[in-house]
């Protein structure tokens, strides 16, 4: 499933700025609950997906995390959730796992982004706002030189292919540090972490960092960095629907496909200098 | 971090097979946990990354989710893990988060991959071994074909760049279905369901299906393809470490890199046909 979003879109050779339509995937969060004989609703996770196919990704998981084991473990009915971030599987009156066992099995963990709306209100909740406010602007030219500047140091990745990384950069386009993880959430909270472990301030905040993201931008990438203050945030790769509206939520401006001279701005472009 | 790895490399001009040293990227779980000023600890979140700057890992990840907000929120001294998978962050004497009421906003989820070595013990204790055990056997120039075979139907990435697909093909070549999400797990899941919600079979497992993914190869994507059973899974991008040892412990073909007319087998080669 897709979504139609107006971007504005920087070309290096010639600055040439054009307002164009581009389509976007969606990303949305799913609660998959189960229900038992008893009538009782267990919620089992939540996740960020696409829309769509939401049944078999309800039961593809369940079987892939051992709860389900044969489709007669469940009623022949799917409820339909057109339209809901939510689904509930129907076990059949035969088949009884020890949810409670399964449960414990479960790590709770937000890595997997979290449902999307309540942790936008979380972040409102608990985010605090400095006293003083530093605004930031960034010329077109050091935009893009930062794929240059994250290549040159990007070891692991260039060796095993397999690696996300994250830096951080000033306003004028110098590499401030980076961090590399198989996992894009962690090579993000790595790179804020540190920051974090040498900042002395009362409230933590990121305000004049340009974040670099070597693949593509997600909801959770875009909520950990409205947590760290951050303004400005660029993708190597595309950014999903909820990215962008987490980055219009918060005033960040979100860069997409960062690459090959030319770039995409999603929202909030008033920061990138010389536009047109 | 990186591991070396044994790998055949197989190349399409020439079927020229070499065994040849490479390097993959470390993919290993870390329990991040909490402990209180009355000495508790609580486990906050497991999550699977690429062992390295832990100590920042953990602070950052408890400050994206809006548990920790400065440096003096925890003490001064941060426990080292080295050589270890979790690691623990002591709060500082006045800071007392509600960590009862945080540990309710954190989903459960495993779609991060949960706890490596743990998840690997559930597969092997909860999957069903068939009476029947089907072997497959794959062509060369079969393996070469799938990633085109993908391509002509993924229209979502096409149009957005940003999604992750995952498709089964018969072992001679043929496309069976594909899912596509902003997830790689999801992706997987969809895929997964889609047969499991058609199967009949007492016993769920998918023996003769080729599985191709888009992207990269982890833990979670082999996690789930043993659990359904599948024998074979290709990847387009890296495998990570913890992908191939999850692919040793249940005999599954592993084969990454396919594209541009060669690829890496890290497992189980005897499946491939005509090599060498």
């Amino acid at each position: 499933m897709i979504k139609k979003v107006f971007v504005k879109k920087v070309q290096q050779s010639g600055k040439e700025i054009s307002q164009k339509q581009d389509v976007v995937a969606i990303e949305e969060p799913l609660e998959i609950n189960l229900k038992s004989n008893g009538g009782k609703i267990f919620p089992v996770s939540v996740t960020m997906r696409t829309p769509g196919n939401d049944e078999e990704l309800a039961v593809g998981f369940l079987h892939t995390e051992a709860i389900l084991f044969s489709r007669k473990n469940i009623e022949q009915e799917i409820p339909s959730n057109l339209g809901f971030n939510w689904i509930t599987i129907n076990l059949s009156e035969n088949f009884d796992p020890n949810i409670e066992k399964l449960k414990r099995n479960f790590y709770t963990s937000s890595s997997c982004g979290v449902c999307g709306k309540e942790s936008i209100e979380a972040i409102h909740q608990t985010r605090r706002i400095p006293a003083e406010i530093v605004d930031i602007e960034v010329n077109l030219e050091t935009l893009f030189s930062l794929p240059e500047e994250l290549y040159k140091v990007q070891k692991t990745f260039q060796s095993t292919g397999g690696i996300h990384a994250a830096a951080f950069f000033s306003t004028d386009g110098k590499l401030i540090s980076y961090r590399e993880d198989v996992g894009r959430h962690n090579a993000l909270d790595k790179l804020i972490g540190a920051e974090f472990l040498k900042s002395s301030k009362e409230a933590f905040f990121l305000q004049e960092n340009i974040l670099l993201l070597s693949g593509r931008a997600s909801f959770e990438l875009l909520q950990k960095a409205a947590m760290a203050g951050i303004q400005m945030v660029c993708a190597i790769g595309a950014p999903s629907s909820l990215a962008i509206e987490t980055a219009e939520n918060f005033g960040i401006t979100l860069i997409g496909f960062l690459k090959n001279g030319s770039f995409n701005i999603y929202t909030n472009a008033e920061r990138v200098k010389n536009l047109g």
